[in-house]
């Protein structure tokens, strides 16, 4: 007994999705059959189809926005400190702790020569650029504890080596509510080269 | 800082669904954004607006076909055993076990007072005709061990009461592979009942 044909291509188009198996895919699209309403699933197919054509990126600093120069960059009232990030989403993390009142710029990608990704290919001639003409206080690297952000981060530091520009990095170490007995290794031994005086 | 506005929206889409959050809605929307391919979104989007145009309900057992009598139902080969199940997806999970070679009929919900689902809204009245005139060996009734389950089992098996056709319901009880001390109070009275002579 097969699925009749236009259910089987939703349950495909659902396993295209990380984290999303047959078995999801299949309760996501009776889902989609029996419990929603049409027009919610035209609004759903219409959504997709909008996605890539009205969505640009900030000609500053490569966040997600729906005009030519996003909210951040437009502010006045913003530090000219930059903050560099991997993704549009880390700046809206970093946005909701209401303790950074700088600027933001957006890499849109890590390098990574085990996926063949070059510095070229990362949101950062941009960057550099942007440094020289706006001369922030700082620039704070806030790219994740993974090879590929370590890499990243250290790339950046050397190419802006010769500026006068101070350039920090997050600190990494044990989470909030962490427990030391669960925190694997590489997390200790950040910990302890963060350390601070009490 | 807020996210573009054709995003947002997708983001939202994503939420109608039970076990999509806020935060795995905004991965998928980012997803959608920077991994899926073009052709693969337009796909997504036509197969959405196609489910409910092209999907039909076989017109002898309820389940869901591309045409007006479904594969099992058309198939002369399975015997005249219905067995009676809630959706069209216990169908296939009973098809796969290549142990039954009866046909279906797909009730499309459970009787639930709680719900305000009364016997009407179940697809049982064409049950019954169909019982009446295809007259088969036996029903077996495959509802969930719930409330609602229990309901419309006893429901129908009163319905047929006068009929002369053997009724039975498939056995509860611990399943495959289930440790008696994990099981739930229920399980094991429903296995109790269900006991066999070795």
């Amino acid at each position: 007994m097969k699925y009749p044909e236009a259910l089987n291509k939703l349950i495909e188009s659902f396993q295209m999705y990380p984290g999303i198996g047959p078995k999801t895919a299949e309760r996501l699209a009776f889902f989609t059959f029996f419990k929603l309403k049409d027009e919610d699933i035209v609004r759903f197919s219409q959504n997709l189809l909008n996605l890539k054509t009205d969505i640009k990126y900030c000609s500053i600093c490569g966040v997600l926005t729906d005009s030519e120069k996003c909210q951040i960059c437009s502010d006045p009232h913003r530090s000219n400190t930059i903050l560099v990030v991997e993704s549009s989403r880390d700046v809206n993390v970093f946005d909701k702790t209401n303790q950074y009142n700088g600027r933001y710029h957006i890499l849109n990608g890590l390098i990574s020569p085990l996926k063949g990704i070059s510095p070229n290919e990362v949101n950062l001639k941009s960057l550099f650029k942007r440094i020289s003409y706006e001369v922030p206080e700082e620039v704070i690297i806030a790219t994740a504890a993974t090879v590929e952000g370590e890499m990243t981060a250290m790339y950046i530091k050397k190419q802006l080596e010769n500026s006068r520009v101070r350039i920090t990095r997050i600190g990494y170490g044990l989470p909030a509510g962490g427990d030391i007995e669960y925190a694997d290794e590489i997390t200790l031994i950040k910990s302890l080269e963060g350390r601070r005086d009490m």
